[in-house]
């Protein structure tokens, strides 16, 4: 049973969620994850602690069309495969993966087994480029990260269960073995409403948040961590943190590329001042229909004049969705070095801090 | 006589600051600044608000040794010359001036002028090519901005005047006409002292802020201006900040432009997520001795396993140098609309508030 | 009166040019240029040979529409001011202004009073913000550069006075007092039409050019330069080229980047492998009309298949420029080294040498 | 037995090229390649025609020491992964593979695994965070790209074979499967001497050429391509390249992205203007012995003034590591579609033609 999420604890971050507070209200959007989680009592392969998380921009549908899209590093001590072509074409066809660092080589070779197939209807004799997004954060303390037990079977399977709905956080696919703030990290999703012209859009942001340093921790401006100093982890920033924005909003790329920057902020909120070995590489995708074919096409964009919320809400969604991600996590035992236990944050604890400053209800 | 500054309030800022608090912290690091206040009463030319702050690197040396140095934008809609160079060399010589978006072309000008003349000893009879910093925030609320008022002579006063010790916070130099959060904005500063293996190095940073809504500031965490809702100037953002970082730490071009990056999370600190109509604009400077001549040149820098301090005192002195260009302005009346005051924070009130959340001694 | 052009003299440069082979077949495109030449005889300040070349994107309207634009440095060494906004809102207001690299200021100061003034009736009470383009090019061999000497109505007068038609090359506005492939260098251009679904598009380029050593020069694939080893000037390149592309054709801003980037293969054509010393920057822009106003926007752009025909125009005629500026330009003498001569490129020498080649009609 | 080489055939091209005038000529730098070419008789899988090529820039040492290294994308319609750390660190660690665009998850993966066991007594207890540099190239036209057949013991065979020495060039490798102006295509190399204060360096490039336009095709500036219109496979540039530049001369990071940045020019030689369906993806890394380790490290790099030899050598070798290539390749029948033969360009045809220009011994 999943623990309660920050507001369900009360916090009282700022902004109006959509209906999940997760990127799956953006619709379309679908998730899928693999965990392997070797620490649960059982397991056959108890070294084993990652996963993969796959995001489907459009979803399951066959019909190979791109979202624009748009990437900042803040820095890139990590990896997101794809780039080159979002900077170029402002666009990206095919699913987003998140996984450990030494599993990005399988996630890509089967997210592009996935496209092949998926796609074959529609491009029948025709060529497809498959040039999937693969991203990754390190999960060696928690992990055997370098028996890459990751599997294209694995993957496989988080691309053909992804779904809508609420999004599994903490121990959970590519977020399985991670660390935040010397706390236990993960997966954590959060989404912000943007009201235009009467209609609603959202903005969904999903973080793999595996970065951070104790006496960093800030949550809703108090700095808790300063004051939570047991079970410590490490000297040394040592992670990373991806960071997926999503939106139904008709943004051109130039634009996404502006709210993925935004994404600096909104990690900033906790405390980090991005680690110099940290992998903090952002992602920001357009659900919105794309140009219609021909040599001259006509795009449907935000005028720019309104882009302020969107980016308030990129900032404000990344922050929650760390702390969504930090909350939802339980306990592991670590193995490089082993003996330890990587404590969860305690949600009670932490509320009850909150609390006394007023930040919780 | 001086308001007092954000420390002198009590207020609770992280860190440990260098002896001024001030970007002066940086040895050699001189700031000069004209300032014409028509608003002050007397004053000749009521209209004119706006001024110029002149940076020297190298102080008042005559030798044209360069400074490493590296930018970054985290959105652009503003100026600041010289950063093609900049990025590619990785260094500059000569001033950095900070004024009106109107007065960029005249400042730049008179560093021309004054970088010929400054170096002409030297150079003799070879070749200068001047081509120095020159930045921006729009004053067009509180200042007959079209005017163009600022002449190549209150530049090169500037330049001229250019020392050590403290330096004058709020409605001076380029700072005098700024607004920010929608009170009145301007000069800033503050530092961080970075001791690395026994000796003591520094980051000193200076900010001209004019940026930001109300609703967004947020001071060591509290959302105070949601509680502040007086005197309000604007519906949308329409400023810009320029963040100056200084450092005599041996950094890389390379490294000095992760250092700018970092800015992003620093002004993020008091609530802003960089708004669309902002120019977001940071550069920061190494006065290290450069690479010494030859085909084959040794150059020190600090090694990447030790950013992370460098990184937290960009953060840090960022912020509280926004704060204290805020805390040490003054009332203005505006001039476009006309009719209203763009008041300062009231130090006391906030300091009250910070307080009751025990942020404040 | 006018030397003859590449094609004039019969060299067989590749593509189908516009009706003037100029950045002027670019609809509204116009060009305006202040030449201070006092190698004329009877000249009054003989020492002063610099000028200011203005382009004006939509022509004397005074309705204040941006057009869309993206740039690119190939090589920073050198000034491009407005680009920090053009890469981030993809577009900008106002005129282009090609000068020395000591008169950028006064360029940017003239610039922003004529946009203050041009766009009076238009904005009326509301704000302007002026951040113009200006560009430069090094002209010390040949120039006094240190004595600033164009003015404020040197500049005006360039913007006031720009018109369609031919261009005047060579020693030309901000061209005059410029040295390539250690030849007489200065201002050139050169166009292609592009026909698209049956309508005729163009792409304009204009370049100041001042980059090069002789030993590099190649005109259409023949290396000229070794075979012309008489009056070299220099030993290292210490010199820039300037880039403007101007179309009619919609780009959106980031097919706009991606155009401006070519132009690092069209100066390649000339033999330059873009010196360290070498400020090779370029701006490309789009007249045709940007998106309509309102919270959704809607922007007609090319498709990116079609792409390619533009990209080699742009390569084309950013090298058919260089060698009109070259062949339009006429000797001067030196001032910094004094007592030598720039000696302008033989036409007819060249013309010879490339008919041997079958290059030349 | 390998076909004549450029110059061999007598090709007059420009520079004095290492020993090997390969990639090899930089001491330390390996190459090894598996190739599947179905397209030999009697090969077991006739529709497989692929492989892959690895360079290990430090050879077989195991002592994990990173490379400084830059990079570029002229166009980014490709991948390179890798490109994030290298952008912050200006470093990266491990093997550079290249590759069809379907198998660059599988290489990440084998080269993944190479360095944990490869690096494994080094590293013992400690972690490894291998983030390789995987290229790519599309291979569709003449390879069942789809079938995804490189596998990791492909990858491996190829890295553990990494030899210095003459580079087997064509169809080889990665390129055994590529088109480059309508011809066949493939992998090619080429290098320049480079002497420094009576020290001789190199640089040394290999490419992975797939791209162009038989019309554009220009040789040693010669249009070839036009009086060469037998065998056209396209109407359409869909192809890319990859330029891998290496260098013995201690280069900075920023100085090795502006190395690459050159690439652009080199590509442009014979003739593309970078097409927008290309993935021209350019990597320079430098072998000299980074920075010694602790809080402030020495770092010797080359002089900026010296840099133009190293870019005009970048220039040229990758133009003649692209004819390299060409001129290696043989004939393959096409797969998708079927039916078609793509010819390799005709060495003593081409000779001919260049002779007739003088261009050819």
């Amino acid at each position: 049973m999943a623990k309660p999420r920050g507001r369900d604890l009360g916090l009282r971050f700022p902004g109006q969620p959509g209906p999940l507070n997760a990127i799956t209200d953006v619709p379309g959007v679908l998730v899928g994850q693999t965990t392997l989680d070797g620490s649960m009592p059982g397991a056959a392969a108890p070294t084993v602690r990652t996963g993969v998380t796959a995001i489907l921009p459009r979803g399951h549908s066959v019909d190979p069309v791109p979202v624009l899209a748009g990437t900042f590093a803040l820095n890139g001590n990590g990896e997101m495969t794809g780039c080159h072509w979002i900077r170029d074409a402002g666009s990206f066809l095919g699913p987003v993966c998140i996984t450990n660092t030494h599993s990005v080589g399988i996630a890509h070779h089967a997210a592009v087994r996935w496209m092949i197939r998926h796609h074959a209807a529609t491009f029948g004799p025709d060529h497809i480029w498959a040039m999937p997004v693969i991203a990754e954060t390190y999960d060696g303390v928690l992990n055997d990260i370098n028996g890459q037990h990751l599997t294209e079977a694995h993957v496989l399977a988080a691309l053909q269960s992804a779904q809508g709905g609420p999004v599994a956080e903490g121990n959970t696919g590519g977020g399985t073995g991670m660390i935040c703030y010397e706390f236990k990290g993960g997966t954590g999703t959060a989404s912000r409403r943007i009201p235009v012209e009467g209609r609603d859009f959202h903005v969904g942001v999903l973080v793999q948040a595996n970065h951070g340093l104790r006496d960093w921790l800030t949550v809703l401006g108090e700095p808790v961590g300063q004051a939570m100093q047991h079970d410590r982890m490490m000297q040394r920033e040592a992670g990373s943190i991806i960071v997926v924005i999503a939106t139904d909003l008709p943004l051109r790329p130039d634009q996404l590329e502006r709210v993925a920057r935004r994404a600096s902020i909104g990690i900033g909120r906790s405390g980090t001042p991005g680690g110099n070995s940290s992998g903090d590489i952002f992602l920001a995708f357009s659900t919105a229909a794309p140009a219609a074919q021909g040599a001259f096409q006509t795009l449907t964009c935000l005028a720019d004049a309104h882009l302020d919320p969107v980016y308030l809400a990129t900032v404000e969604a990344t922050d929650e969705a760390i702390i969504n991600a930090m909350l939802a996590a339980c306990d592991m035992p670590t193995l490089k070095p082993a003996g330890r236990i990587c404590r969860a944050i305690d949600g009670q604890a932490l509320a009850g801090m909150l609390r006394g400053a007023g930040k919780c209800g």
